[in-house]
């Protein structure tokens, strides 16, 4: 590298002028190292070692540079790259010209700049720009005083001069945000399909080549103005589609201009949060219930109200007994998450009342109400009546798979262009291809016979489930067969701890959600649900072991636990 | 259709029961018609047929229903089917039977639902059910009063009794959401690519081929856990290349970790808005400056500051002399949008201060910075010091297309967490196989190259449009060359009204954004602006046509116009 120009101009001292003539030994050494088989140009590297120079204040205010073909000379470049470089500065303000008198860093570099960038900087300045490496300063970051501020902001850890650090990095929002919980998976690393995970279709079925050869025949067909910006509501392929399959399967009763595609659940139940209340309005939730969706509406601000389900479903007549309504109800009338109870008639029109009486609105989550076992598909509560106060929400997430991130809700048309402009607001609008490929999966028909295929597989893995749940596991576990799902619930013995016994579970590789988690008030019986949509016997029967094993270490003599609710 | 069969059983009469003995005229028919060559089975047909007739009121409550015998051969159908559909419609609460004396109606269907559903469903029953084509009920709705009512929460039409919609379908928040414009192209229809819209890429131009083909490899090497649910902070494989990517052009100081891929730059506003901010706290905004930004703003309720932007950017100044800072100060350093300035360096490091004094965060859109013509890229703020409190938005629908729908945040470390909770709670993650083909893409160069290819392409366009607006256009407008991007500003002579001409443009079918749309206060000088990537010579020449017959339509004799501002 014997490129490489050491520069001393001193800092603090009168404006001195820097150049081969004022060279000197460097106490804090300007690097100026070009190296012409780096893959940035000379132009780029010099600039880079000037603005860094000067930013870090081995550069001050006031400083001559060298006239051009002076610098030129020393760094062996040409004339013109350090003019390049010396009008780029001069165009951004950190060189200033002064007549007939040379070229001057800058006065208005701030001396607050100098100092705090001087400690972190000065060890870049001299490692060539590479093309493909991230950049490596904020790696080095957790080990200082910055990072415990900065985690600080989730966890409180104290400052490294002890005071604890200021909330206002994020708002109060911002932080009731950032605590919530969709999933009982964690964040990070926690996305494998293991058993008994919930809500995980069996991606192993999933008919990759089909998809494949719909994807190419849509990107060929694409044209620009496909591939350019589009209207919030979707794809009108797409909400044709939409509509005449829930129409068809699900007795919903819509015009495709009301169906909104969206990018899954969580996406049409943060836009009911945010279009249909305020922060501080009343929402009813199903207790148990999702906790999706009561994350969104606590981001919207809302105060949950949680509405006990018994065996036929929400008990609305404890809705319609509050003395101030909520503006929403949130259910899962055809298939309750998370006990899959069916919300019975009776009650379907006593919520249908509640919402015309109370001018309240109605959202109906249709959880997997495609795989229905026993019995005929219970049509939607959106369907009854030809002008039911209902925002009904679907998903591909469980049908086809999560990844798509493509699901739809379906407003009544006073709500459609409030949702739309909410969701252009929001985050503009679906991407193209997938809604292109969706649309001819359905209008196909393969979406109706993947579905099939599914619905009689997932009948077959819960008969495996239950099948195994009879043997040693049933001494604790009393399991219940759902008519329609991709899970079952299974009651622990009385005084048993769902969540202590989940965590256990997770510490040994199983994943079991406690129904504990799904409740805002405390429940008189603990629970697990187990997932079997996308395990096989084997896998189903290891885990179940291990499963086995943990409730094994849980047991004592009833009467004996002090820790029991 | 010989086996259609009408009943009557007699509203508001005594319970009758229902069966060929007492079959009589139809007032209000129940057509149960049974079509065997319908998609629907005969039990889904008749299941639908008796439940309408329940809901509607034609099968009131208490009415006694034939024994599944006679009923079964009075539409000539197995005894099977009829007992299915009588035990489906007992187990929704339909029906009820009571011990030896038959099937009778349920009691606890309401009138309230009789006599609003039966009006609209009556219709509907004997049409058979189709699976491809949608209901068609909801087509009919806009000519009622109910459709009225609807559109009302928009636009506040009087219903049929002239009194005025009730605020109370949406929330305050929701209201507000859906005024908000995040772009002056219309949301119905006005998507495509037309002379002169800004923010359009040359999709003429992109590798369709290649993108083809990453996403056929992309796809084909997809495993299960790929279509399963993911991290909310984007693929790792993505974030590494974006970091690589930035760090190389854009002088980000990042390390993968601290790349959120979000849907686009505006889902990065949204989440800015919810995590930085609470209800009522002020953000500082660019005057002129882009919509998208100050409608994600004003959804998370925030008061917005308009800082007046100069020749040298967003005046700093004033921002800083506020006596209580806005908690976030949102700027484009790099290519102002829309007056395509750069903020000085000056600027940019009193910007760094105030963020650090204040305890603020800065937002920088990294707006077109792609796209530079001129001099070297100027390397982002976030860049400028290791501990810039700098939030950086980037996104992929300027360099590659729209409608991909992936954006890049690159939060500082303190902030990585709560911004991926809260995308967890506001959408979960993003779409797989987009994220992974653009991984390929940027990791094979090829993106770099397109950037490249594009950029030569925009200069050319551009010296293009200045040429056509030297002609007769310069009578009214005063073209500025810009320096980067994709549009430029063509100043309207004093008095003239931009937001008129915009209109009268877009009815004579040329888009042309009018500058005093992205002003929160009154502009001095109306302005158009004009895009020029999407567009070849011809497409130019004839819109400009246009525009010169609008303009020559407007002007008056200065001093004579009555409606100049």
């Amino acid at each position: 590298m014997d490129k490489a120009r050491s520069h001393d101009p001193g800092r603090g001292q009168p404006p001195a002028s820097l150049g081969s003539a004022t060279r000197g030994g460097a106490a804090v050494p300007l690097a100026v190292a070009l190296n012409p088989s780096a893959p940035a140009t000379l132009q780029q590297q010099l600039y880079s070692a000037l603005r860094s120079a000067i930013l870090e204040g081995r550069l001050g205010p006031g400083v001559r540079l060298p006239g051009t073909r002076a610098l030129a000379e020393s760094l062996d470049v040409s004339r013109t790259t350090v003019s390049l470089v010396f009008d780029q500065l001069r165009a951004e303000g950190y060189l200033e010209g002064r007549a007939r008198s040379g070229t001057f860093v800058s006065d208005i570099v701030p001396d607050a700049h100098l100092s705090v960038s001087r400690r972190r900087g000065a060890r870049a300045v001299s490692r060539p720009v590479s093309r493909q490496v991230p950049r490596q300063v904020p790696r080095q970051m957790p080990r200082d005083a910055d990072r415990a501020r900065a985690t600080g902001v989730m966890d409180a850890v104290p400052q490294a001069d002890g005071s604890m650090p200021q909330r206002a990095d994020i708002s109060r929002r911002g932080s009731q945000l950032s605590s919530l919980v969709v999933t009982s998976t964690p964040l990070r690393g926690g996305n494998g399909a293991r058993a008994f995970r919930i809500g995980t279709p069996a991606l192993d079925d999933f008919p990759l080549q089909l998809w494949g050869r719909l994807l190419g025949r849509c990107w060929r067909r694409a044209t620009a103005s496909q591939l350019s910006y589009a209207e919030p509501y979707g794809a009108l392929q797409l909400r044709e589609a939409i509509a005449a399959y829930v129409g068809q399967a699900r007795g919903v009763r819509c015009d495709p201009e009301q169906v909104i595609v969206v990018s899954g659940a969580q996406q049409a139940f943060d836009l009911v949060g945010r279009v249909l209340l305020d922060a501080g309005d009343a929402a009813a939730v199903e207790e148990p219930g999702y906790r999706g969706t009561r994350a969104a509406l606590l981001a919207a601000g809302a105060t949950l109200v949680p509405i006990r389900v018994d065996g036929d479903g929400m008990d609305v007549a404890a809705l319609r007994a509050r003395p101030s309504p909520p503006r929403v109800a949130c259910v899962t009338p055809s298939h309750q998450f998370p006990l899959g109870v069916t919300l019975s008639a009776a009650r379907r029109l006593a919520l249908l009342d509640w919402a015309r009486e109370s001018g309240g609105w109605i959202v109906e989550d249709d959880f997997d109400s495609e795989y229905r076992f026993r019995g005929r598909p219970l049509p939607s509560l959106q369907g009854m009546t030809a002008d039911a106060r209902v925002v009904y929400v679907g998903t591909f997430s469980k049908t086809l798979f999560p990844a798509l991130r493509l699901g739809y809700l379906i407003a009544p048309p006073a709500l459609v262009e409030p949702f739309a402009r909410a969701r252009a607001a929001v985050d503009r609008h679906p991407p193209a291809l997938e809604q292109a490929v969706l649309a001819e999966f359905i209008a196909g028909g393969h979406f109706a016979r993947h579905v099939r295929r599914m619905r009689a597989l997932y009948a077959e893995r819960q008969a495996t489930l239950l099948q195994l749940l009879a043997g040693e596991a049933s001494e604790w576990l009393e399991a219940v067969p759902v008519d329609a799902g991709m899970h079952l619930v299974a009651w622990l013995r009385e005084g048993m701890d769902d969540t202590r016994i989940a965590q256990r579970l997770l510490d040994a590789g199983v994943v079991a959600s406690p129904l504990r988690a799904l409740s805002v008030d405390a429940i008189p019986r603990g629970a697990l649900l187990l997932g079997f949509a996308a395990f096989d016997r084997p896998t189903m029967a290891r885990a179940l072991e291990t499963l086995c094993g943990v409730l094994r270490g849980e047991t004592v003599p009833v009467g004996h636990r002090g820790d029991a609710p």
